[in-house]
C-alpha cells in the first residue's frame, strides 16, 4: 500500500506516518509555521518516520520553499480553476508546493459529492489525499472513494488531550475492520486527542499505520522532544 | 432485500419502486401536492407498484393525513430535537406522518458525516432512508452507510428530460456493480431525466429496482396516464 | 409603524409583541405544538397582546388550520418555486397558513444577499418578516433592508436564561439608537435569555416593542401562567 | 474619506481605485499571479492610480514579498486563530503580507453576522475591508457595517463582459444614493462586466471612486495596455 504514494512524497516505505496539522493556531502561522516545520524536518530525518506537515493555505509556499518535508494543504475546494473568488483549488496548492491535502477534516466538512470530486482531482494531479472521517461507518464509506490515506477522528475527542486510541479503541479497531474489507490498499491513521508517545504506539497496535495530531505538537513546550519520542514509539510499535 | 422496509411502508414485495419528488414546484405545493398525491395513490392501487411521494415539509401533514400512500420528506437535518430553529428533524417529519426521507438530494447536499448521522437516525426511528448520490464511486461510498434505498442521479441530467438510463447507462450499470459488491441488501433506483415509460423500463433492465422522478410527473399534462404507463412498464420490466 | 403589518396579522395596534419560537423542541412538535399554540391563543385574547407562534415547517399547516393565532415559519430559503428539493419557499409557508417568517435566526444564519432576497420576497407575498440579528451594528445593517420587525439577540445568551435585557442592556439600547436612525418604521424586539415577566418589562423599558423567546415558554411548568404574567408586564411597561 | 486607509495601503489620495481580482484563474495562479501583479505595479506607478491586486490565499506571500503593490486576500473566515483546520484567518493573511481583504464576494457569500465580524476583525488588525454586495438595498445594509470600501456587483453580470456601469447604471446610482445617506465615509466601487476604459470612466461618472474587475484583466491579450487605458480613463473621469 506504500507504493502508490511513493514518488509523490518520498515516503519511507513500511515506516509509520505522523501528520502534523497546524490548524490556524497563532503559534503555527507565518514564521511560527516555518520553525515548527523545521523541527519536524529534523525529526523526520533523524528517526526515519513519514512525518508531514499540514499548514494554512497562506503558509504553503513559505514552508514548502524553505523546508524539506512533505507539505499538505488542510483543505481544498471541489472547484476547477476559474471564477471562484476566495476558494482554494488543488491546482493552487500544488503550484505553491503542497504534495497533497487533507480532505473533509472535522473542522471543514464537505459534502459526499465534493469529497468524491476532491479525491479524484487530487489523484489526477498526482497529489496525496488524506480523507478524514468520524465513525467506522463513514470510514467505510470513505474507503470506497479510494483516498491514499484515511484518518478516523471522533470529533468529540479532538483537542481534548483524551486519546482516541485509549478512550475509544473500538472506534479504531472497528474502522480497521470495515475499511480493510472495502479497500485494503490505503494507509490508515487515527486522530483526536493524541498527545503522547504512548498514544501513538497504542494507535499503531490497534492496526493503523500512524496518527494525525495538532495541538499536542503545536503547543508543546518542547516540540522536538515530543515528536522524537512519538517517532521512536511509532517505529517500535510498527516493528512489533 | 424487501423485508427490512416491509412493515414501514407496506411495500408490495418484489414490485418496482417509483418515487415521485414534488420538489418545490408551484404545481406541487399545498392543494397541488394533495391532488398529485391522490393520483399517485390511485395508480399505486391499480398497478400494484411501490409508488411513494416525496413532498415539501410544509405539506407532509396535509398529504399524509388525507392520502393513503407512503409520504417521504425531501430532506432532514442531522439534528436531534432541541435548539435548532428553522431546521427539520427526523422526529418532526415522523410526527407529521412521513414514513421516511430522501437524504442528500443533488439539490440539498449534505456532508458525509451528516449523511451517516441522518441514515442512522432514520433507522432508529423506524423510518425509510433513500440516499441520493451522483456517481458510481459516491454510490459505493453511500452503500457502506446501509441506507434502505439508494438513488443514483447524475446532476447534469436532472430536470433535462434526457434520461440517465439512456444517456448514461454506464453510470447505472457501474453503480449496480460497485454497490452490490458492498451492500447486496439495498434497493437501487436511478434518476435524472426520467420522462417516459420506456425510460423506466430501461432503468430496471439495467439492474435497478426502480426510479426517482420529479418534473416529468409534476408537470405532466395527464399525470395519471403517464404514471400508469410507467407503472405498467416497470412491472413488465421487472418480470422479465 | 403598526399600520404596515395591520392587515396581515390583525395586530392589536400599539400593543406589545411577544413572539414564541418553538424551535425543534420535542415538547413543541406535532401535538405539542398544537397545545402550546392553543395556550398562546388564549393569552392573546385575554390580555390583548400581539402574541405570535413560530413553529416548525412540518407543523405550520396543523397549527394554522386549528388555532386562531398568527403563525410564523422559523425560516425560509431565498428560493423561488422550482427545482429546489428539500428547501422551503415563502410560497410554501404561505400556502400552509403562515403569515410570515423569522429570517436569519441565530441558529439558521443566512447570507446578506439571501436576507435581502427573503425580506423582499416576503413583502411581495404580503407576509411579515422578522429579521434576527446579533449586534447593534448588524441590526443597523438589517434595518436598512426594511423588514417589518427586527429582533436583536446576542447568540451567547440564547437558551441560557440570562436575559439580554438585564445582562447586556447596552446591546439593546445601542441597537434601538442605531436602528431608529436608519429606519424609524420597524417594530423592534429583543431576545436571548428572556425568562420572566420582569425580563419582558425591562426589554420594553429599554425601548423595544417586545420580545422573542423560546425555551422559557416551551419548557415552562405552567406556560399559561408564565405567558399571562409576561403579557401583563408588557402591557404595563408599554403604557408607562 | 481617504484618510482612514492612508497609512495602510499608501493610497494616492483623491485618486481613483482599481481592484484587480485574480479569482482562481489558471493564468493568475502561482507564477502567473506574480507576473500579473508586476504589470499592475508598473501601471500603478506610471499612472498614479490606486491599483490593488486580490490574489489567492496560496499566492499572498509570494506576491506580497516580491511586488510593491497592495495585496488583498479574496476572502477571510470569521474565525480567530485556533482549532479551525482549513480556514483562513485575518491574522494569517496579514502575516503573509496582505493589507486587507475582500469580504462577501458574490462567489463567496457570508452570513450577515460573519460579515460584521470580518469587518470588525480587519479593522482591529489595521487591515482594509472591501465589502461586496449585490443590490442597492444590501449595499445600504453593508454601509452600516462601516467597511473601508464597498463594491456593488449585480451577480448576473459578473464575468459577462456586459458592464454594470452601462447595463444597469441605476443599480450604481441608487447604491450611491442609499449608501451615502448611511455612511458618507466610504470609498464606493462598482463591478461586474467592467471590460474597457470606457466602462471605468462611466463607473466614476455615476458617482463611484473606482471599479473591481477580474477576467477582463486576467485574460487580456495585453494586460499592460488595458490597465493603462483604464487608469488614464479613471483619472480623467475623476478630475472632471
Amino acid at each position: 500500500m506504500w507504493s502508490r504514494i511513493f514518488s509523490r512524497v518520498q515516503p519511507l516505505k513500511s515506516r509509520p506516518v505522523i501528520v502534523l496539522n497546524f490548524k490556524t493556531y497563532r503559534e503555527a502561522t507565518g514564521e511560527g509555521a516555518l520553525s515548527l516545520a523545521r523541527i519536524a524536518e529534523r525529526v523526520r530525518q533523524d528517526q526515519g518516520v513519514n512525518i508531514m506537515v499540514s499548514v494554512q493555505h497562506t503558509d504553503i509556499y513559505r514552508v514548502a520553499s524553505s523546508v524539506n518535508i512533505p507539505v499538505l494543504a488542510q483543505h481544498i475546494d471541489a472547484r476547477d480553476p476559474g471564477s471562484w473568488t476566495g476558494h482554494v483549488t488543488a491546482e493552487a496548492v500544488k503550484s505553491s508546493g503542497a504534495v497533497g491535502s487533507l480532505v473533509n477534516h472535522s473542522e471543514r466538512r464537505l459534502t459526499l459529492a465534493d469529497i468524491g470530486a476532491c479525491i479524484a482531482k487530487l489523484k489526477s494531479l498526482g497529489l496525496l489525499s488524506i480523507l478524514c472521517t468520524d465513525t467506522p461507518e463513514t470510514s467505510a464509506a470513505g474507503a470506497a472513494l479510494t483516498p491514499d490515506m484515511l484518518a478516523v477522528e471522533p470529533p468529540e475527542l479532538i483537542g481534548t488531550g483524551i486519546p482516541v486510541s485509549k478512550a475509544k479503541p473500538e472506534v479504531v479497531t472497528e474502522t480497521v475492520k470495515l475499511v480493510r474489507r472495502i479497500n485494503s490498499d490505503l494507509i490508515l491513521l487515527c486522530g483526536a486527542g493524541i498527545s503522547t508517545a504512548d498514544d501513538v504506539a497504542r494507535a499503531i497496535e490497534l492496526g493503523t499505520e500512524g496518527v494525525l495530531l495538532a495541538s499536542a505538537y503545536v503547543k508543546a513546550k518542547d516540540p522536538y522532544a515530543l515528536l522524537t519520542s512519538m517517532a521512536k514509539a511509532a517505529n517500535d510499535a510498527l516493528r512489533r
